[in-house]
């Protein structure tokens, strides 16, 4: 099977050369290059034997049988000067598999959707492709403008498709299972040294933006015990942030962004702006370390004489997977001898948009370096391997009716 | 004597109203609002019975009597968007004290020089003013150009003096003291209560440019123990650096400047440049303590795989002032009541460049609320009668053949 996996990789560097932009890999949704890379994905799926087709919202999918449906889908839309394997990979996997499996009799049809976007960066909105597919794709995301004035509806019209038609992209309602392979966009399988994970869940996050308002003053003339150091004041908190991320198992806590003003080497900081993004599986877990980190940043600014006051940007609950799925996973990636492990997602990824409509679940596979979002990306043909070898298990050993459909 | 103090602080706020941009004070090197302040202090020096010229760098000399001199100066330029007495004020003082002794048979001459750039506005650079009467303003400061191209030298010639009498600025032999009086800009005083104080050295300073380069990930895949954050490290080293400000008398040790790459939220940083300022009134302690400080840097980098690396971008030793003169302004304060202590100066001052070739000293003013180089700058008419009393009291002390010359 190691063919198969070769040419995956393959595609996937086949598609990166696909591009809005001479030299780099960057894919919008809706954008001129979307035109030529859905066409090259479009005829890999029918000589995969899939019947393809495009929905109102430009998401390419190839369906194989009837009846209850999986189905496996990832994005094809890219972030600025991407690499070649966030979104593309599982696409690449799921196609690689329905080939594996055309001889194989299964109890149910697969459906694989390449998803036109899920980056958010042309309408610095993400999922607008697998939000499509589970309908909550409304009226104010399609009135979204991009940075030319132009709206989601427009985008959709420009393409050539019909945003009359957006409801018609909403799941088969044969679909049991969801399944999305994806790149681990992180160092834990490499730290591992492990091929694949299955995954339990993504992680809820809160991003915030924490400020301190001390007093600016001269460096040279205000003696240290007369300060209010918004800076030192902040330092102080980064190291209560990351001493609570190492604190408690499988919690985040990054302090990413940091404004000092007046931002001057010969001035006493009087203002400091600094962002907080924590995530964990667990929403009270992750709740109550947000909780704890800005009453620390109350704390330490109070007896420094310092002002702190935060603004909430973001507070997403976590998205489990389906339980019986995932355990599905681990069983067909240990059965091919990959381990039995599972990993927490800390990235958001369209199983997180569909999970509270269809049962779901997600693979991982190896990153080097934990590097994405970057040309440098890559994956190893043996990794890929084992995620085929897993997708391919998984899809043998997977029965319609042992899976609990979601109410919704 | 509270009325000439009133007048010193009229004065002052008069001058303010006189600006190169309409709404705020704003005065530099030879700027057109220059020539209406020259004409304002020189009329004021005339009153008070002093000879007016001005020198080829622009600075404004009112001299009386003849004989040994004592030279009593400050500047008259100022930052953008200045208060009024950060450099007039030490101009008015001097003039009020020349009304006040008229009638009294000093045994020296007096000259007040209301210096024409100390803030460095302008060209980038200080103590144009200064530097002339010490004949350091050499070429290489004279081809210096400003925003719009034009030279130290054009600017001279702009305003309508010739640079080519530039040494005929130097101060005259017969000069045996330097007197400054300027505000504190700084909390001490204020924080002591009192109104005035002597100044014993213009505190040495290293600034630095220091640089963490760690690796910048996913904040949300990148587990704690997994990452080189380059932020969490300069944070770590701040705290030290606050520390070492704390447990060393006298220093002052400051990262006023701080930026962080990417800079994004939702990235753990990988790049941490960060300034230093350290300063201290005597050498080797301020040389320990940034060489202990950037061993910390390296310290704490190191033990998280983080690199470091520094950039010197100003190394320059403290100043001490006169210690005889210094003494006597201590005993005049004193005398009329105002307490005998002496501050540190960690800010520069014209003293600065003229100590090196006449014995020299200054006398600080109470900054309440520390606050300088804003508009709310401010003195009280009781903390000026202060200085002027002392001022007046110092020169009655003086006795030309008490003070030993410098070498220079």
């Amino acid at each position: 099977m190691s063919a198969a996996a070769e040419r995956v990789v393959a595609r996937c560097r086949e598609l990166a050369l696909i591009s809005d932009v001479p030299g780099e890999t960057t894919r919008t949704f809706l954008s001129p290059a979307m035109h030529a890379a859905n066409d090259l994905v479009a005829k890999w799926m029918r000589e995969a034997g899939l019947a393809v087709s495009m929905d109102a919202v430009g998401n390419l999918r190839g369906v194989m049988g009837s009846g209850p449906r999986v189905v496996m889908a990832s994005h094809l839309d890219t972030v600025v000067n991407a690499g070649a394997f966030d979104g593309p990979l599982g696409v690449m996997v799921a196609v690689a598999a329905v080939e594996e499996l055309r001889a194989v009799a299964l109890s149910f049809a697969v459906e694989v959707i390449a998803f036109s976007e899920e980056e958010g960066v042309r309408f610095s909105t993400p999922f607008l492709g697998s939000r499509a597919v589970v309908e909550t794709l409304d009226e104010a995301a399609l009135g979204l403008t991009d940075a030319g004035g132009v709206s989601v509806a427009q985008a959709i019209r420009g393409y050539g498709l019909e945003v009359e038609r957006l409801s018609e992209a909403r799941l088969a309602k044969e679909a049991f299972a969801y399944f999305e392979v994806h790149i681990e966009q992180g160092p834990v399988l490499e730290a591992e040294g492990r091929a694949v994970a299955a995954v339990t869940a993504i992680a809820g996050q809160t991003r915030l933006r924490v400020r301190f308002e001390g007093q600016a003053n001269h460096a040279g003339t205000t003696p240290m015990r007369l300060r209010k150091d918004a800076l030192a004041t902040a330092a102080e908190w980064i190291g209560l942030v990351e001493a609570e991320g190492l604190k408690v198992e499988g919690l985040v806590a990054t302090v990413g962004a940091i404004i000092a003003e007046p931002g001057l080497g010969n001035v006493v900081p009087g203002v400091v702006t600094a962002s907080l993004d924590v995530r964990h599986a667990v929403d009270s877990v992750r709740v109550t370390a947000v909780a704890q980190l800005l009453g620390a940043a109350d704390d330490v600014a109070a007896r420094r004489g310092v002002a702190m006051s935060q603004v909430l940007l973001l507070d997403q609950a976590a998205v489990g997977m389906d339980t019986r799925l995932t355990g599905l996973v681990r069983d067909a990636a240990e059965a091919c001898g990959y381990g039995g492990g599972a990993l927490v997602s800390g990235a958001g990824h369209d199983a997180m948009i569909v999970a509270p409509h269809v049962p779901a679940t997600m693979l991982f596979v190896r990153t080097p370096g934990g590097v994405s979002h970057h040309p440098s990306e890559s994956v190893s043909v043996e990794d890929v391997d084992a995620a085929l070898k897993t997708t391919v298990e998984f899809l043998r050993r997977l029965k319609p009716e042992t899976i609990e459909r979601n109410n919704a």
